[in-house]
């Protein structure tokens, strides 16, 4: 930090101020209505540093933007793709930058957006809801029906089970925007699927797996077993106050927490209760993990126990080279709540535990901090979660045992930054 | 709802596709990279209720908005300028669409807007913030230099001091975005400003209060008490995630949990500590309560327990005339966490608890929602709050027994929204 002495044109004006402030507003303390125009006063400091322009003539009028969007300066945090992913902009993904990112809330002009077909305009009141299959009385729900119902409202995280994906392979893409950035988090607001379900009267016996339907035109289908469906899936309509944004399902989703993202199923269109999985295009093309010996895992549902530093993070560059650094990221675990984070600076032989934002929610994202001193040498920055089951986030090497390399999804394993002695930040697997 | 029945051409399609389904794929239960095109039996489904134009084409590409925006559907919900309210728009107020909103979170665009003297546009490159007065070492910092510092996040309300001002006397302004929507709340994210207390090494014995100035055009300047700087008052430039919007205060505020919004001064330029209040005109002219003997209360500070219902609220109109509803609203308190809130259907005769949303924490809006089914005659709508120090929000003709009908600020009485019989809901004084 700059001492204010050393821009000063006189060597010790504030204090003299200050003490001529307090000597000639001294006697009007505890008057009532009386106006002291502080401008002059203030004259004096504005010669240091000068007075901007902004601070000289009036600003724009109020409301001018009646919904309003950031400060053109920051026009670079954005979502974005990343190159060469997928071959057409129909189908992929926008990745959320994590490393601008404060606390745990996504903005929703930046939550990331997944998409198999492109992004539909759809027209909330023309839009339908269709449950039927086991249940007594199949539906056909308009918005307005929807908003009807008791709603709730909850704070949950929301990550694809293709994040972190490309780090299997050591690709190792430079930025946590390209690492962790299929990752969000939203206070979500709508009726609990559980609730829809008695309103159409299920078949409490027969009825094992709810199928989801987007009204996209890949006609997303996914299957979620009923016990999710019963215990906190919601059908959304509400992210972070306001309606869903058109990229994240408006103007209603199917949204289960904990659960990987493609299962909240956007623009969502139709319900089937069944007693079996579907096993649709997307949950055995797709979004199954290629094994070791040739053999495809599916329906792994949960998104288990992660974290990530994300400052400092690839690509960020430490401005000082050696001195006082906040280390912070995010945790999160689809089983529950965070119990603890620690973080390590020289790529794990020593942890140490971090603070923990409160309040720590089931399902949410979760801020870490930790104080750091960097001396300047070489450093292997990690981040270890652990959840209230007691899981543990675990190393790449220990995934790679069980799951082999050919994996493209649930890759939860702890990511390593390299500090080099220039205070540049690079992804490395260790 | 509508029975699915009286809408498909046919009259018992969906148990019969659902079981054709099922017998299809129950032989693949178990396989594991088998693709299943569900598109053909999908074809059936779609015939009821058609499959809209947005289902039958690729929609638009990924990312199309790298920050995006919500539906052109929702193009009404806005921050809007009450008519007359002040003669010119640089000094003005924009409201939040409370009645539109769910959860507690506001988004950023809709965050309410007050300004003095224009909204400013800050270069965070030039930016500087003073702290100077009874310091030992005053100085100048960059938007470099704060974000360096360990940083909080923490969800808050934040509140105008004149929220709720035109119901003192009677003129009951038709919508609760009119009545309460001087009200947002946001996770913020910045430095505790006691932090920087202590960067400057501050003056324990002599120093009680901090004056902040803003680098609009109107200087904007307001005088804080030093309990409030060294509990939990942030130097804020983070909001729900990004940074702050040009509207709200960019590149950096002061903020002060759960008091009168005025002193969490935008554009934050200055900070000086003093052994006194400063008396500036914004705390003198204005934010100052005019009693019935004539004289005015200056420097009320925090922001007393305080309700509203946000649905039904004025201007709605309940869409059956008889049947059930949801009522819903917010809750919050300067002082902490809301503890309880009450609902009344008559007027305040009778009152039952409501369901709070969780987490509840300190200083923050509170969501609050019951059950209610209406019988079709007349109903008076209210909601009384309870916060942790057992403060009861009073109703309208308490708070008037005491300060009369000449305030403009600090009116945290009761709300009452009157059900007409045909539905329609409306602005009444009980």
């Amino acid at each position: 930090m700059d001492d204010i002495e050393k821009r000063l044109p006189r060597r010790d004006p504030l204090p003299a101020i200050g003490a001529q402030r307090r000597n000639l507003l001294g006697g009007l303390v505890g008057g009532t209505t009386t106006l002291i125009a502080g401008r002059t006063l203030a004259a004096d400091l504005h010669n240091f540093p000068p007075l901007p322009s902004w601070s000289q003539q009036l600003g724009r009028p109020v409301a001018t933007n009646p919904y309003g969007k950031p400060s053109p300066f920051e026009a670079n945090i954005i979502r974005r793709l990343s190159p060469g992913l997928t071959t057409t902009r129909e189908s992929t993904i926008a990745f959320t930058p994590l490393q601008n990112l404060f606390g745990t809330i996504t903005p929703n002009g930046l939550h990331f957006e997944r998409s198999h077909g492109g992004l539909p305009e759809v027209d909330p009141y023309q839009h339908r809801l269709i449950l039927h299959g086991l249940v007594k009385n199949p539906k056909i729900y308009t918005m307005e029906d929807l908003l009807r119902f008791p709603a709730v409202s909850r704070v949950h995280f929301l990550e694809c089970g293709a994040n972190t994906g490309m780090e299997w392979n050591n690709v190792a893409v430079p930025t946590v925007q390209f690492t962790h950035g299929m990752l969000s988090c939203a206070e979500y607001t709508g009726v609990l699927l559980s609730t829809l379900l008695e309103d159409v009267g299920f078949d409490r016996k027969a009825a094992k797996f709810v199928l989801a339907e987007g009204a996209d035109a890949a006609g997303l289908t996914r299957t979620i077993p009923l016990e999710f469906a019963l215990n906190d899936a919601m059908i959304v309509y509400g992210q972070n106050g306001e309606m869903l944004r058109p990229e994240n399902g408006y103007p209603v989703r199917l949204f289960v927490p904990g659960v990987q993202g493609v299962s909240s199923v956007k623009w969502l269109r139709r319900l089937e209760l069944g007693d079996q999985p579907w096993h649709t295009r997307e949950e055995t093309m797709h979004y199954a993990d290629l094994m070791p010996d040739g053999k495809s895992q599916q329906f792994t549902w949960i998104q288990e126990a992660k974290s990530v530093i994300t400052s400092p993070s690839g690509g960020q560059r430490l401005l000082d080279k050696r001195g006082y650094y906040q280390i912070t990221g995010l945790a999160w675990s689809g089983r529950g709540r965070i119990k603890r984070v620690d973080v390590s600076t020289d790529g794990g032989r020593s942890w140490h535990p971090a603070q923990l934002q409160e309040p720590i929610t089931s399902k949410a994202l979760t801020r870490f901090r930790t104080d750091w001193v960097w001396d300047g040498v070489p450093a292997l920055l990690q981040s270890r979660c652990i959840d209230d089951t007691g899981y543990v986030q675990p190393k790449l090497r220990q995934l790679r045992e069980g799951r082999g390399t050919r994996s493209i999804y649930h890759n939860n394993a702890i990511q390593t930054w390299r500090i080099a002695t220039d205070g540049g930040v690079h992804n490395v697997q260790v």
